[in-house]
């Protein structure tokens, strides 16, 4: 291992067109790490011990103890799995192919095809929230967390509840394209490599989201590998932070923060388990608004105009006359 | 008079790069009178008698008889008076040139300016909405209006409240560039002859309306006399109803319907008076919204951002990064 816990070259994740600078790995009992986390950014936590007791949560021990419950499993005929709400195309009625398919399966069922995974396969993404069908001693891991450090960073950070534990286990090379998510987030590595590139909310005009009624919304309209800069110019300004997370790291994403996640290509799966909690109330507003704060203004001007329109086709050419002409 | 009333010739109004059609002229107990109203079109009447009693409202009997009060007068060193809100001014604190002057007057020195007004001097426009400073003389006369069909029209079409009489006087050649107002208005001309030029709200994205926190708000921002079609494509598209209101006459001018006033380029001076009317309650809404309502939905976001913001600055970069690579 190296000194930051990496067995992974440099070389088996993708080059991009633009710069990055490294998130900081820090202690949990360094200062700046509090800090960090209540200015909302990011940062690499390397021995908080948060999910110590799953360590052992390689795919043999979860097939064997994680129970007889059903699990979504997204599979991909390429690297990418962006992310889609199936509840939008139906609400809106829209004309959508999903770029990946969604099945359901048990999890000796995926065990079986991950253990047989060849690279040119299918690719499989399980994501899927760890809920009462889990085994006992996997209920004892789970009670087994640092839930005394998350806890305290809840409170010290004003935040809603927990809402789910996410348990993502990726084929090698897996590539979640750049997004956003509406909640905090402590991201745990748990097996294998993962590789994660941010960009702040700051970046809100250079990463160019889906409408809010798209089933791609909270994604990126911009590839990464083919960035379409006539259309999407400002991604040319855009810098980003990197880190790349091992077992045993723990990751603050927050509220907002844009993010490319891929895990490692010529290696192991990735197991890894997110904590989302809601933000808190938003206290004090200063002005002039922060990123994150002009992200939300955003989407509630596109969902009140959905609201209000009846008709998502009417949005676009309703904001069209509200900018053209008037504020370009 | 030609049939229609007309002592005017057509050359003394300008011409213009868009078509129009007539607005229709109509008696008031023409069925098709109350069948316009209703449906928010405008229509001439020549017939209502709305004002008779006002008919004898000339520069002479006004100044005998309007009293003593104030008259707000705007003074222009060319054709057109763009209306200006002064308190966007100070509210945003903007760097703002007003186009015109305005200046208080007593009617006497009005009147005595505008006897002796010729070509080439600054024009002048009285606006100035009726109140209890006005003589007996023009009290009964006011009383004398046909109060018994305005107001059937206002409860036939679930008007509000009558908020004000406006007064207008303008020296021949005064150009009111094209704007919305957000009543319901009847135009009532009493001396001279003025040209309006209409268009349906359902043009909301062809004419390009300055920002709602701008002191020209409301106003387009397109110069019929030289249209800046680079940045104002859609305006080519454009198409108007005119009409040209003789005393006697009363142009229903529905709300949010966009208008453009000249009075009369060799003839005599103008003096109308507006009858502007709050619009009801909204009733039952039906999609897709009309031109009018989209109007209103994009006020409001504007405002609501500038709420948000507390930086009109901000409005524009917000808004072009909700529109641009994302709904164009
Ligand atoms: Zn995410
Ligand atoms: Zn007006």
């Amino acid at each position: 291992m190296s000194e930051n816990g990496k067995t992974f070259e440099e070389s088996h994740f993708h080059l991009y067109d633009f710069p990055t600078v490294s998130i900081p790995r820090l202690s949990h009992l360094n200062p700046d790490t509090d800090r960090l986390i209540s200015e909302m950014k990011p940062v690499v936590l390397t021995d908080t011990e948060l999910v110590a007791s799953a360590q052992k949560w390689n795919l043999d021990y979860l097939e064997k103890n994680i129970g007889p419950g059903s699990y979504t499993v997204y599979l991909s005929n390429n690297k990418k799995f962006k992310y889609f709400d199936e509840s939008k195309i139906r609400e809106h009625n829209l004309n959508f192919t999903p770029p990946t398919e969604r099945i359901e399966m048990k999890f000796w069922d995926f065990a079986e095809r991950l253990r047989n995974w060849k690279d040119g396969e299918k690719r499989m993404y399980l994501q899927q929230p760890l809920n009462d069908t889990v085994g006992k001693n996997m209920v004892d891991d789970f009670l087994s967390f640092n839930w005394n450090w998350i806890a305290r960073q809840k409170k010290e950070n004003n935040w809603g509840p927990l809402t789910s534990n996410l348990l993502l286990i990726s084929t090698p090379g897996n590539i979640t394209p750049v997004h956003y998510d509406e909640q905090e987030n402590f991201f745990a590595q748990i097996h294998g490599y993962k590789r994660f590139i941010l960009f702040s909310p700051d970046c809100y005009d250079k990463l160019y989201p889906h409408p809010v009624w798209h089933p791609h919304d909270r994604q990126s309209q911009v590839d990464f590998d083919v960035p379409q800069y006539d259309k999407f110019p400002k991604f040319h300004d855009i810098s980003g932070q990197e880190a790349v997370l091992g077992p045993g790291d723990v990751l603050y994403l927050p509220m907002y923060w844009w993010h490319h996640v891929e895990t490692v290509q010529h290696g192991d799966y990735a197991v890894s388990l997110n904590f989302w909690y809601k933000s808190g109330p938003s206290g004090k507003i200063t002005y002039p608004l922060q990123g994150f704060q002009k992200m939300a203004v955003m989407r509630n001007i596109e969902k009140m105009l959905v609201e209000t329109l009846k008709d998502v086709n009417e949005v676009g050419p309703l904001l069209q006359a509200l900018v053209e002409g008037r504020y370009t």
